[in-house]
């Protein structure tokens, strides 16, 4: 029986995500529910993105990943299932699960069966009536195709592009942790293909951030840069908040280039 | 095996849920746990009340509600199981299971039976030594009535009444979620039941709600109000926060009537 | 099969304790987590090692307790796991288990095996990539000794000092929870102990708390003192916040005596 998990903005005060776990127990009894994140920012669709993006690979083969956030609950948005090789996504097709699924073969429906839905749908929480019993059924392992028709190709959320910059890479910021530490889409894999072990300094906000191998490594309240957990470049203040301190948000730009 | 749901106010700072978990974990091994809710408002009753009767109708049969919003632990009020037909919830007697219980046929139970309870019980956890010992118990099998004597009538939590008023219906806001979407106490049903599909439109705080089908028909900054999927008419402002725009709170005026 | 839990302070605005709990289902696929807490504030080590100690006594023999509050993620720290009579533990080895382990007999190791790492770990997320694989191993019953080598003395967090002081006790503040409830370090069963049963009373930030059986006693907004659930004394205000009301913090000095 396989894992189902919950990707959602709405938070601790309701019983909003906790409900979706009861329609998927209801529905899908031996199945293992893990709250990857309730604490999205409210439509928040690149963070949503980018936590579906970095959970997948954590995950037993045949987990089916369901991201709701969903703004758009009620209008014209496609509630779409999708299978990649090894794992399910379920969601709005607003672009929240177009990081993850990127350019990988996949196969796409939209939730149109009934018998897969709660009735009556409500029209504010499409989590509850459309997208746990969706998940119920590919945990039970039902066949994607039995979810609904094709749905063609999907809405992507545009990531962020980096370019060259001098001797540099120039990128953006895509978001910040609790900790303050601020997460880049600077790759680690492309500065290693570009600078080898060499040491790399990052700008931002106007301070400089040398690339160490570990936060530990700065003085305290010194900025430092890691490649993080993710395997993105990590802008940090020493047991600081480099994202309040240098007011960085999404989309602040960032830059890396040799020390 | 049963499921057990839990429903605090204890918040994510600190053990208290996760300790209940391990409580029901080491007498009903088999049983599983749902976090609805670590983050009701402390000590708020009617959002517990509220969150109990909206996900009973979404769990498997057998299932054991646990509710612990209990300012008064320690005195005099007393802790209770009842029996739905269906399923158990477990809690103080303080009003916190009476929306979910309404007028159903039930039996309820003092607990009182020291077997069912951790040893001490301290004064301040009720939750850990009284509650999540009970629900273990419920979960294995164990009849009600061996958790101790009749408890008879429970205390009621007053639902805010709806009335007529001219051509409309008037009735009061319970809740706002953390989109700042505002809950009201106006039923779907019975404003179906009285203008069948007319367009209605709802005033609460100096502003006019047009009744729509889904948040996303209002353009951005502008009032909407849709049926939730609690059943319930809600306020919203699109992309923005309808309880802090409109100084909406639990227990402020709204007032529904055709367009 | 044994049961995992996770204290973290990771918020619940990201994914960390979600992905956690994907290492562990695939590397122990029977095994149970439970999510003691994610909000602990970020680095602070004395709420770790309260939370674990608070817990400890309420799960199941078997249980492994990982604990990540890792501000030194990187460095020399070592990550450790911990054989206890009863129940593991698995975190850095920056104090945060000393607390639950106390002088109990134990045997410690360091995390070396890379068979129990993923590859590669990554410079900043060690509960995803250390201490995860290290609990999912456990959980499934290998023996402490093939995650390493003898860990020799573990650190130890200090523990604030109680002190006679005149007819009383003196002792500090550890901690206050989302109720403004301040827990100290003055045991009960040492106040029992001097004074038996007789009337006492605290002070501390220039309040008088008289110590009684349940908060509920005292009337509004009247400060009040309850022997708590951890077994400390814990001072409170009535339908209040104690803690800010009071300006009481951690370290914060309070004192205890007869009435």
């Amino acid at each position: 029986m396989r894992l189902v998990t919950l990707t959602t903005d709405f938070g601790d005060g309701d019983n909003f995500a906790g409900v979706m776990e009861g329609v998927v127990a209801t529905r899908a009894p031996g199945a293992r529910v893990v709250h990857l994140t309730r604490g999205l920012a409210p439509g928040d669709l690149a963070g949503a993105a980018f936590s579906l993006l970095t959970a997948v690979p954590y995950f037993p083969a045949g987990t089916v990943h369901v991201v709701v956030v969903d703004p758009g609950v009620g209008t014209a948005r496609r509630p779409v299932a999708v299978r990649c090789r090894g794992w399910f996504a379920v969601g709005p097709d607003n672009g929240v699960l177009s990081w993850a699924v990127g350019s990988r073969p996949h196969r796409a429906v939209v939730l149109a069966n009934p018998a897969h839905r709660l009735r009556p749908v409500s029209r504010t929480f499409h989590g509850r009536d459309v997208f746990a019993p969706a998940a119920a059924a590919l945990a039970r392992g039902l066949p994607l195709a039995r979810l609904g028709p094709p749905a063609g190709a999907l809405t992507r959320l545009p990531f962020p592009p980096v370019r060259r910059a001098g001797r540099g890479l120039r990128g953006a910021c895509l978001l910040a942790d609790r900790f303050g530490n601020v997460v880049t889409n600077l790759a680690e894999r492309d500065c290693v293909a570009r600078w080898g072990r060499r040491a790399l300094v990052a700008s931002a906000g106007g301070a400089r951030f040398p690339v160490r191998d570990a936060y530990g490594e700065a003085g305290p309240g010194r900025p430092v840069a890691v490649f993080g957990s993710a395997g993105f470049l990590e802008l940090s203040v020493r047991d600081g908040d480099a994202a309040r301190t240098r007011r960085l948000r999404r989309g602040s730009p960032v830059r890396v280039e040799p020390a």
